[in-house]
């Protein structure tokens, strides 16, 4: 029987992650989800049960809201974060996504250290691919015509800039990438995308069909909006507040999606996945 | 001004149509749509003068329906075909998709030609990319989990089969292709997908996570869907009656969505364009 | 133990086959090599030893002259093929590639078979894979410039053209196919490639830096090769007698390499096992 | 007419980007070339000329030798470094590959900038194109089989690896990329390749038929050459000493080539004009 760690609460994304777990040969217990979500996994009687001889405690994403209860959205029930803090042994590990400052420091008291996977490079990484694909089957949704020879912009070349122009390409799509740094310009030509230097934007838009922004700032403003056709689509991938004026994209006749959080809304068992692979690089490396 | 060609009838894909060959240059009437559905395209007044001067008359697809009327449905109103083929000149050329026998029989009589653009073999090919964009787009809506890393099956190697293999592999997905003869399976391993012959599927269909079919008649009876996981999702794009024994699929828990003409369901603007592609090979060759 | 299979005769690549269908459990005689050749695998004493048992006897490429003797080029002595088909038991089966019309008079007086692998096209396909890595690596070769960014004509769009043109592109080519057939440039515009009729070659010829010809008659004539730069590359993979006018290139300061064969001389071992393939079809269909 | 920039010796990558700036609209002066070489270009008749009126001058790579005189392959007679530094106006800007320390001191005394492209990012990923296909070159000179499904191993997820894992997997072969972070792991995985972690290399150096090393420093000792099978290739692209054992790779019949600066010989044009895409991106930041 491998090392014990329990999941505590959290989306269908913490099951997949268990089923992975229990999978990959560990000896896994979970609490804070009802029976009907559970699947085959069988949580529980209790948290003490649950928690009892494990020192890895895996929360959800957003674990602890401002009332200070953990994320438990497949669960009727509550679980405060002081009474889990109460359950779990000292010097254990608790491990979740945007753990929040006050759970840290409740933690700290109790010598728990809390680890951050939304904050590793490799999760990010791995989570650019099924936000590329999220992309893709939005603007599929929304464009009268295919990605094949479709005019497509991707700002920013960062990590989703990357996986989402080499899916598009893939399909036929006309692919052009905007950077800022010369040394990225340099990687978009040696991939056999066209490159655009993102100072240089409002030039090249007017042949956009449907644009896909990565910046997390604002980057289309009212004077490049008005660049851009009528009817072009923009898919924001960027985090809140996005790279859009959306008031005068609407007022211009361009729509704008802002796109948050794929991962879990288009493929949640790869996002599921997808924690388990991170998790188990943390556990490498303690 | 270029040749005089009519578009008579027909939906969104004919208006697309019609702006494209205005774009390379012909001399375009159109009638048989509401102003609203013209966009800058601008009806004749009549269907005389619609078709004065024009030795070239585009249908739509499923142009003449039982009634004998023609298919127009963006407009208010009804052009029956003996209205339609009294207009226009003799020894002209129809062209349209999936034109009826009667039709054919009465244009005969006045020694008008008809030429069905769905029977080409390059408007079939042009078809097959927005027809696997299609089917990603639904198996992208259906799956908890992305195409990368995906076990597919492609089921026949032909046009279809082709190019959504094509794109399934680019996307990262696993892919597997069935066929028939040692040939296909040579190509299907010199493209680098596996290959399994399609009377030995029933071996190889247990891993799949998404099934797509091409092969127009019965290859999943009970016998091979028993061998799928519970959640399977198949996509049956084989033509009417489709591939699959839907009943045995329902009762087994196997979900299969039986997508048809998706071309002009996902991408009307590219149907348009692939009719006015053919078209113009059409035209090449008279 | 399994089916026994006698391989007499040939190069390296009927020594890869051995070796091979050793690996997949057959019962393997060979005979013909000298044993520094043979590797691994041992050869028999004599031709009656090797050919005892088996009615299944394959040869190698060219198996018989005109002198009527064997090919067996890593030999050091001679077979006659009177010799070779007096130890063969009647009612067995010859498998070898382009063999001559005598030799195969000669086993119907026996009643022995005698299959062709060279004309199948399962054969054909899988050999287009190497004969494209040969070209690509020509090409390299001579070029001063990477195949990435290159602009590469590929003339024809069978078997050859089409792998080509896919790894051409995969390398960030520019490339453009010439075709026929409407259907076929349908295929090339799915693809992703330029598409070009045959007919109106000569106007798309001049900015190309390298050429692969795939079409077997004369397409490169004086009229043509005059609207090439000088410097261009033409790589011809047509059988004999080819198809470019290679005087008027001469004069033109084009340099063409006539590339024959290029399976079992870039990539034997490859070579080798496309022949086991080819022939696990050919006895699975017997 | 556009900016001067004057060229001075260097090999056919000069001659080149020369060529390039001109048909960019430069106003271009070549010097320390034989006639021979210049092709279309003239050369100055003196260096004083060559240098008149310019403050952009252009050097080779490694463009002063420790005699203090400046490199120019192509040219039968010698420019000193003092002789060139004498006649170019003050505060000019020199711009030149791996400018040696002396070189830079003199300039600083005439208060001329030196600007070396090698060190630059832009620089070093556009050649990371020529460099893979070099490397690919070689191996498909030296393996007896295709690429496509051939086992490579590349190491290091540099630039180079990046480009050139890419390149493999597009003509089919089965690639692993090795790397130390967890997040290079993870983008291995996205981008569909296997990976392994650099540590356990020695696991899963078995089956491999070719290895392209990128790490520049000892990866390949005695202990995990003796993993390899015997004719296992190695191509080493790690710039000296290597990655490789090369002594024991010997004795242990594993052949290894060490690949360097393969942009210039494989690919002298290309080369040149990364040198000229890298230089225009100099002259826009200043």
């Amino acid at each position: 029987m491998g090392r014990r760690i329990s999941v505590i609460g959290g989306d269908m994304r913490q099951i997949t992650l268990a089923e992975y777990l229990i999978k990959d040969g560990f000896d896994i217990s979970i609490f804070g989800f009802d029976a009907s979500a559970c699947g085959e996994t069988k949580s529980s009687e209790s948290l003490s049960d649950a928690l009892s001889g494990s020192k890895t405690v895996v929360l959800g994403i957003n674990p602890c809201n401002e009332n200070m209860n953990i994320s438990a959205p497949l669960w009727s029930d509550t679980i405060s974060a002081r009474t889990l803090i109460h359950h779990i042994s000292p010097e254990s590990t608790v491990i979740g996504g945007k753990i929040s400052p006050d759970f840290i420091s409740l933690c700290k008291e109790k010598n728990i250290t809390c680890i951050d996977y939304v904050l590793r490079e490799d999760f990010a990484v791995l989570n650019a691919v099924p936000t590329a694909e999220g992309a893709i089957e939005l603007a599929m949704q929304e464009l009268p015509v295919t990605l094949h020879l479709c005019n497509c912009l991707v700002t920013g070349f960062g990590r989703i800039g990357k996986i989402l122009a080499r899916d598009l390409a893939f399909l036929g799509a006309d692919v052009t990438c905007s950077a800022r740094k010369s040394s990225d310009i340099a990687w978009i030509n040696s991939l056999g995308y066209n490159a655009v230097y993102t100072k240089n934007l409002s030039e090249h838009v007017h042949n956009c069909t449907v644009i896909f922004n990565t910046i997390p700032h604002l980057i289309f403003d009212r004077e490049i909006l008005r660049n851009l056709r009528p009817g072009t689509l923009i898919i924001d991938l960027a985090s809140k507040p996005g790279g859009v004026d959306f008031k005068s994209a609407e007022s211009l006749g361009i729509k704008v999606i802002h796109a948050l959080s794929l991962p879990g809304k288009v493929a949640p068992a790869t996002a599921g996945k997808i924690i388990k692979d991170t998790l188990l690089n943390i556990l490498n490396e303690m």
